[in-house]
């Protein structure tokens, strides 16, 4: 693996997914031949905003591979270290631990770690933009439980306009071939417009909208659910007409297919009826369970890891200095995402990378917000 | 050891806990010897309320046996996981860790936890409920000092009424011979009717009942202190009265025997005067230590545990069928326990289990309260 | 090594400190070699006060030396030990750990959690008291950088009228040869008088007092920087026409010695611009990776330690015991320091040493506080 550090689920090739994928495959099939290959390592879990469920998965994966855990998992106790910048803290944190996770509320906030970070830097989510190891977790769960990646109908249910998580499914599934998607939501919380040009439609993907469970469930082979928020909705009979369509329950299941999974990254709310639980395809917990495993893996490749991707890609940029416009440009525009880590930690430098040179197009790379900036 | 998980003190028999007793005087002589026999294992600590002595015990132990510590002490940490039930928080716990330990402030918690697990549960504390490894802290520490559980005079101390631990202590050591109370209290604060009746007289369990220790101190083999609430007395006559009568100084244990032991559960307010602490009978920092032992016994008895006492149970009232009132009844009494788990988490099915056939009673079986459905 | 506490940076000799700084520089050269050393010891880190840095560090070095930790990170997990006296919590803590490091916010209250403990105990900071291993990781950049502790010129920048860590570096560097002080701070945050006369001229320490970074860098081997907040200027106009040179930047950097360190305490605020961090001369993070070696090392010596240094001073104490003032007094005087931790905890026993005979002055074994009670 080429990464240094796990940053954004795209990050990843399809080739360095195999390598963790069959990497974790060998942990599950021999725990005890991984039980000590950390021994003496200290991951740092700086949880800025509380998970218990990811800090739980991450500190498990480190001590399932005999390392040792140095954190803080929420406000009050890394309010000690608000006082300072995160690159000054990410720098003495990276003195102290081998291997960084961290979640931070701020988008942007993993990229800036790992520009200071002597150790690899795994992002557990940075406010709503990227939170890889999940994405890592659903793709185990599916090769694991399906056999591949390749050939499948996948049909993902709930809020499809704000769910971070479906997004980067979408788009991570998007490489493999042969796949089918049901996006399966209300109108108004309809896949954005952006993953559809960008991703389906750039990349050829099949895809269709529905608005109910039970009219698409039978062609199904994944059925990847998550939770709708009664405030999404924009009026009040729109969500009583349709709030039982996203409840999925044994009667819907019924209708499934018999080696149909069903996937929840959790936790769930009433989105899942506790008596599908007992159906042999819930798959949820199991893949809470492969979201251990694939931690391990990429912990065990990241800290035998060499070169720091992004450093490679520095090189790129240098090869293609033809360009007619910048491929890089700092200070000149300013990212207006408020939610960026830019708008709080005022000493980073505002870079843009070039992505449309007809559009004159340029993406923060902290946030990865687009700015046009003939048009600001 | 044939439980699987630890809810209430009285799930052991005797028997276990004389098991569980000896492997704690091995672990005491020859520590060397499990420093290492929990290793690669992972003890959970999930404390729903912060209890930083009980979780010290717990963590401590399980890391002088070589294992790991996943969780959270306090509310702040827990909050993450509160938006999901109970079943789903320790499903997804018991697929990182090998072993649980919960304190939860709702009566009947930890019974809904053993119920999800994988893996065994201790019960660090369900409300005011049960606090089984208290119980067995006190009685190792008894076993340990006088040389056996049998042949004691006990003075118990405090507020009798309401104190769970004194509750539990009274009832575990009624099951051994020749024991004798005497319970020290002021008449508002006696021991509860049930105990009197369904403990105390139903063993043949000779006990007196008293104001003032330096009345009786003189008789102990056994002293338990434990604190008095100020708010718990009826009339401000009545407290000053007494209270220098519940505070054990130097001066009452003069006339105390040589070898009386004075025992607390800890923290202690100002019902022990410091100076007692450099008297060689002060017992209470011992116990400490001994609940740290008992809990190493307890983990490692309980990861070598092969069956579910439950279950066994469950197989017992099959046997039973022919009761003419059913042994269980499901879904159709609400128990009427304001603080019992089933009124926060409402996908509990209400069981109950009959306790007395002729008067038709029926218990909880997850908080134990009484109900007769004949009379409600 | 003597003592088995570390409470006060001046309970160490200069050979005491020696032997630390070569076992640090041992663990540094060969960390393999002690990766082991700690197996199964546990450190219990007791933070009444949060300071993830300090924390971090602490636990990062018991990591690294193959030993485990307990403990609280936050007032709220510490609230739930904050019914009972510190010394009730301290017994019940040297029961479950081999060591303990305690942050606490009252003056003294290292002191008595050693004088209750049974295991070693290292003050992690007492209120604005000590802050004993912050000198070690001083001393121990000092000597690895500078290659020894004497003949250097030490500027010494910030609030020095209140700042803790400077007046016990100012206190810990007066005992090495050939060391000059040039302190730079404001008018109104000079050094206190009982610095410049118990520590400075009592040593015939050279010394000069400074307003300004500019005019006296170059003169400098080592630059220790500290914070000035705002609030402690005077007047606005003094603050204004001040606050540029109180900020280290590349620019004064120019002016100074090829071979000048900076160091820093951190966390920093904006006293050290950024731009600096990529001179080879910034030592700040540097220092906080010797302050986790300098721990490494200071608890392999106390676990290793034997005698007690307190006991050694009661011997001493018994041998000058002609002198016609008493050498302690107990009982008879009160701490008039509303910081210190007799104030809080009642059961304490206010006990003073003389200090000065002529003078007849007394000071608080807790927080060290000087009193003349003829003067009282």
């Amino acid at each position: 693996m080429k990464s240094k550090h796990l940053i954004n689920p795209m990050d990843l090739s399809i080739g360095e997914l195999d390598e963790i994928f069959t990497l974790a495959h060998q942990i599950i099939a021999n725990p005890n031949e991984f039980s000590n290959c950390c021994n003496g390592k200290i991951l740092a879990t700086l949880f800025y905003e509380p998970s218990t469920r990811t800090r739980f998965s991450f500190e498990a994966a480190m001590m399932r591979l005999g390392g040792k855990i140095l954190g803080f998992s929420e406000p009050n106790s890394s309010s000690a270290v608000k006082g300072e910048t995160l690159a000054d803290t990410i720098k003495m944190v990276s003195i102290y631990s081998d291997i960084i996770a961290m979640r931070h509320p701020k988008e942007g906030s993993a990229k800036v770690a790992s520009m200071y970070s002597q150790v690899p830097v795994i992002n557990a989510g940075d406010g709503g933009h990227h939170h890889p190891t999940q994405t890592l977790t659903d793709l185990l769960t599916i090769k694991s439980l399906k056999g591949t990646l390749h050939n499948h109908v996948i049909g993902i249910c709930g809020d499809l306009k704000y769910g971070r998580t479906v997004q980067s499914l979408i788009t991570a599934m998007s490489r493999y071939e042969n796949i089918k998607f049901v996006l399966i939501s209300p109108k108004e919380l309809r896949i954005p417009q952006y993953i559809r040009q960008e991703v389906l439609d750039k990349n050829n993907i099949e895809y269709c909208e529905e608005e109910k469970i039970e009219e698409v469930i039978e062609s199904l082979d994944i059925l990847y659910m998550t939770r709708i928020q009664k405030e999404r909705f924009f009026n009040e009979n729109e969500y009583l007409r349709l709030k039982d369509s996203y409840i999925l329950d044994a009667h819907k299941m019924e209708i499934a297919k018999k080696d149909m999974i069903v996937m929840h990254p959790l936790p769930r709310v009433n989105e899942i009826d506790i008596e599908v639980d007992k159906d042999v395809r819930a798959a949820y917990f199991k893949q809470a369970e492969f979201g251990m495993y694939v931690r391990m893996a990429l912990i065990v490749k990241l800290l035998r890891g060499v070169e720091y991707i992004n450093e490679a890609k520095d090189e790129q940029i240098i090869k293609k200095i033809k360009s007619p416009l910048p491929q890089k440009i700092s200070r000149i525009l300013k990212c207006n995402n408020p939610r960026c880590i830019t708008s709080d930690e005022k000493y980073l430098e505002d870079v843009f990378e070039l992505v449309d040179e007809d559009k004159g197009s340029y993406k923060c790379q902290y946030c990865d917000t687009i700015i046009n900036p003939r048009e600001v």
